[in-house]
């Protein structure tokens, strides 16, 4: 046999450290300890959490025969000397639980171990004949004699103990020696002399404790330079400060801005993203670098460092924190192609290869080569540097642009660093490609992940996306972030479905996922595209700069301000895990229900759900019958619930499992709060 | 960070050898490999085929950005000294396949290796390019320096045929310049060239590749003793060796008997398990030992070892091979108990605790204790050594009594010691637990298993097992024997639904899986039992010696054979993995079929299969609307296939996707064969 895994290791094991076949083989664990949860990929990476969160470990571990195990879970946030410890609770099926609290930030890691509990096999047994009238005087030496054997390996006052209890056993008689032995003080002093024959104890299974931001965040888009009213006048972050309150009214608690660094010159774009600029356009904030300096400076027009830390302070103020990009390719003219030729891939005429991304084409920003004959480790350490650099001015969260074409390693490395120094900084992988990768940059350190969500308009393929995110693996480590629109994506369903549908897609963000995002022009229904079938906005603001009138007839700033205030006060809104799915006969009703969690942890039962029934169709009335989910209040089918409708403030009760419901593209959704009988709503 | 879990390894990593944190990061994996099938338990266990099985490996492979990858498939069997290899093939979603085939019994071993396939991005890319009219001198260059390089690294007779190609090259014009570049005979000395950059190769994968009867048997058991006509007098092997006809005529080709050691006097058992037993009463063969001997005798009223050696001759001739029971377990007069009173567990009296399985209670067996003073390693060579023993008399398999009470690293050494020398040697675990201790047996080296389907009747519990067996985990490692009856388990089902209770039960063991069993008496339909509600049976053969009248009106002999007939010439039936459920509208009937493996390989698709159409009702005529599976043929709802009745063997077509059908008691259940249209039948 070659070598096995070290999933678990064995006291025996380690303690006999001999060579021989048989040897190893006769030490080797009795016990099986297998399927922990919370686990990614075997304990490779960690379980991501948010402090506050009760972590419940669970793990089955087993033996032959039927003698009596016991478990024990142990934990410590990395770096601090001592291990907290727990017994584990038996559950049927070989199952044991136990949990824990995350009150500190940072990287947490926790082990299993089982092992034989000679003791407690010996009381649950001898308190089953006792019961039955069988027990004999046989049986009580066997327990004398686990007392016995104990108190001669153990020391100081537990071996007092334990002395003192056989004394007491042997002067006791009848009755009273049972008594003796099924003392509970007796057990308690006995597990603490237990030597855990046939220990087995888990690998190190990995946590990761983030702010509650990383899981429950509302996030508002917007390019600092067209705050401005005039299409002439460069915005500035002092003109960002003007629009702190109007962000801050819409309830968003994330700002977020593309790239602020100075714009590269050469191969510049014109406006809607063509060749041919003209002289004062301002050109793409993601090519990155001029004259003026590189992803370590900021564009002059904009203000200086100085201004942007003013920016920093006023948000804060308001209770927003700045989020910034982290877009690592340069324009032809950053100072690091002159500075650090090594940091790029050079083709054999001298040229370099402009980014592209088939069918785009980037001519205006070149990438650098994490593998060029310098880049290790100077190109990685300057790209730590640079956010380490913006760490420095208040930024905590980064949207990282297209980490899935950078190398996996670098992500690992530079997050891990960053995170050891400022374990509340946040990372949003911007990966749109296959899940394999988009799960993979979750588990190698990305805090959030844009998703498939913009695409995803059809009630099975939501529901399908939804449950995979919630149910399976990635519900460990992927957190998804559910943005209605970006500068890129200008999707068809907004552009044909006007009004309701930008209200359809902004509760449906809003509701699923504890994290969503707007790029700014979304609360307006701005949604002209570039051209027929094209997903590109027309006029897009990563080209040029783009003045715009802040409220209208046609905004729905009104419906986000009641969503994000919903999310603030539901904790049950404030992550996607808790979503399940109800029955709604008709194909263009999505019906779903959040519960309230029970005592701060993800998920769990309550009393009380949010639920929220949305049409798929932004241009004609759907009606249907739905089952209200009595049976998750342990209520019959024709049972009653308490419901207030969110958006409405009125209240009513339903009397049944099935109602029926018309939605009207005007009013294309309803919010409610569910409540079980006597508990106010 | 703690350490990560060696599930891949790289070369860089491995040839870095360096200390420093930043360098392990920069060298570290570019690559990522993940999700390998076939796996069980992440390597630890192997995947279980047999020899003539092609053995299909997929895994994930992918890197950041859009570069062209290649992998590689290598395997051996375990002590070859060198691997065999072949490219695999890249599939969509980033997933590569590659197959080998199983030449000999035995341990196997597997690994993949990917990495960054530097000239087959550039032709690729350059391909693209010619087609599209946009190729430029420099993509021609780099093509040449991809070449150039890899010349300057190669060696012998690959550097010179590079050398020669660089000199092609550089003599061509236009065109051909190209040609030569993409070049097959080029791209064949690159890919010999290649120094394979980022490459990562994953941990060993298992293999264990055992004899066809290790998957598909058909198995008998009887009692030796009673071989007899008349109760007093005890069967012998010379007995047996008549009855071989018999047995081999139905096509079992596997015939088990129960314990063939000496019986214990001590406590011995009476008749139906009473503890009066008279003195002739000849006792339970399970109580092993006597002054006679142990596990390595014969009970003398069987015969000698020659006696043995004989029926083990005979029986192959007949096409039959002997399985031996092995229960580890002692009679109180078992000579151990005196020899070696360290393997065993003595109570503080001095008496021993007998075996209970509560409420089952066995007065006449005690168990040993693995964990005894003297039991390492003496006890544990004792008993492989007992194992080997009967391997010498030409006993190739076991069955194994109550596995999941005996320490598994028991097993896992016992069986690797026996199967190391005797690769041919198959272990079935008789353990009715919990799941994951089955599955844990069936991982650690039992080739087979027996199961919960002697309990499973009703239509969804059926497919909700078998589909948890044919499509999750247990599929790679679990291969379930399906036992209609056993001396212990006389099923109520049989009790109450007569003959054609047995004739479904029979009918739905040996269709659904490559492994079934009978124990004498039901093909008699012999299922009185000790009691209303006793799943005993009445004058069990466990307590005395049962003669039988071999056939009567009332038998199933036909039937048997005939299913035996089918398994033996239908590859299809030899194997669970294939079995598919398909919709009949009515809760008592079970629809099924199995596709005919393509080219030897376990499932795969087919233009033919056997089908299986099941009524569960014993007592009633049960009717239902079935589909046909046409699109498991390509074929449009209104599409035909031919049909052979396999039991009546008349033929007819059926035209169209849903059929009706009638099951009778009398006639409960239809094989048949279809075949797609212009397949002969």
């Amino acid at each position: 046999m070659t070598a096995r895994k070290a999933t678990t290791t064995s006291r025996a094991a380690k303690a006999a450290g001999k060579s021989s076949s048989h040897v190893q083989f006769y030490d080797r664990d009795r016990l099986v300890l297998e399927d922990l949860t919370p686990t990614v990929a075997g304990g490779e990476f960690p379980a991501k959490r948010v402090v506050g969160d009760t972590v419940t470990v669970t793990a089955t571990i087993y033996a032959d025969g039927h003698e009596q195990l016991a478990a024990e879970l142990r934990w410590r946030r990395v770096g601090d000397k001592s291990w907290q410890r727990k017994a584990m609770t038996q559950l049927p099926n070989d199952r044991w639980s136990a949990d824990f609290a995350l009150e500190r930030m940072g990287p947490h890691e926790y082990v299993v171990e089982g092992w034989l509990d000679a003791f407690g096999g010996f009381r649950r047994d001898f308190a089953k004949k006792l019961a039955a009238g069988v027990a004999q005087p046989v049986d009580e030496a066997e327990g004398r004699a686990l007392v016995e054997q104990a108190a001669g390996t153990a020391k100081g006052k537990i071996a007092s103990a334990l002395k003192g209890k056989l004394a007491a056993l042997d002067k006791a008689s009848g009755d009273s020696r049972a008594a003796v032995l099924l003392d509970e003080a007796l057990a308690q002093t006995m597990r603490d002399a237990d030597t855990r024959p046939h220990a087995l104890c888990s690998a190190p299974q990995k946590v990761d404790a983030e702010r509650l931001e990383a899981r429950f965040s509302s996030w508002y888009e917007l390019f600092p330079r067209s705050m401005t009213q005039d299409p002439q006048r460069h915005g500035t972050f002092a003109d960002v400060i003007d629009h702190l309150p109007r962000v801050r009214d819409m309830g968003f608690d994330t700002l977020y801005f593309p790239p602020i660094h100075p714009i590269g010159r050469t191969n510049r774009k014109g406006p809607n993203n063509t060749l041919t600029p003209g002289q004062d356009d301002p050109g793409s904030p993601y090519a990155i670098g001029s004259a003026e300096g590189g992803h370590d400076a900021i564009h002059p027009e904009l203000g200086t460092f100085e201004d942007f830390d003013r920016l920093v302070a006023a948000a804060a103020e308001h209770g927003l924190e700045i989020a910034l990009d982290f877009a690592i390719q340069a324009a032809p003219d950053h100072p690091w192609l002159t500075e650090h030729p090594g940091w790029f891939a050079w083709r054999p005429d001298g040229s370099m290869k402009y980014a592209e991304n088939p069918p785009k084409k980037y001519q205006d920003i070149v990438n650098v080569d994490f593998y060029g004959p310098d880049a290790r480790p100077g190109l990685w350490e300057a790209l730590r540097d640079v956010v380490l650099l913006w760490v420095d001015h208040g930024v905590k969260t980064f949207r990282v642009d297209n980490p899935h074409t950078k190398p996996l390693p670098f992500w690992e490395w530079m997050i891990g660093e960053v995170r050891a120094k400022h374990p509340e900084v946040i990372f949003l992988s911007e990966a749109f490609t296959r899940p394999t990768m988009m799960y993979r940059l979750a588990k190698i350190g990305f805090s959030q992940s844009y998703t498939y969500f913009t695409w995803r308009n059809e009630k099975q393929e939501l529901i399908d996306y939804i449950t995979e995110l919630t149910t399976e693996a990635p519900r460990e480590f992927y957190r998804p972030h559910f943005f209605v629109n970006t500068p890129d994506i200008n999707p068809g369903f907004l552009q044909t479905g006007g009004r309701p549908a930008h209200r359809i897609r902004a509760v449906l963000a809003a509701t699923l996922s504890g994290l969503w995002g707007v790029y700014s022009g979304f609360e307006l229904c701005d949604a002209t595209p570039l051209g027929p079938g094209k997903e590109e906005y027309l006029d897009s603001e990563k080209f040029e700069i783009r003045p715009r009138q802040w409220r209208s007839d046609n905004d729905i700033v009104e419906d986000i301000t009641r969503l994000n205030q919903l999310r603030r006060d539901n904790e049950a809104l404030q992550t996607h895990l808790n979503t399940r799915f109800y029955a709604a006969d008709n194909p263009n009703v999505l019906w779903y229900g959040k519960p309230s969690p029970a005592a701060g942890n993800e998920g769990g039962d309550s009393t009380e759900m949010i639920a929220v029934m949305v049409s798929l169709d932004p241009h004609n009335a759907q009606e249907c019958h739905f089952d209200v989910p009595l049976w998750e209040f342990g209520l019959p089918d024709d049972g009653s619930v308490a419901v207030e409708d969110l958006f409405g403030g009125y209240r009513f009760d339903w009397h049944g499992k099935v109602q029926h419901i018309r939605l009207d593209p005007d009013e294309p959704f309803r919010m409610w709060r569910i409540s079980a009988p006597g508990v106010q709503a």
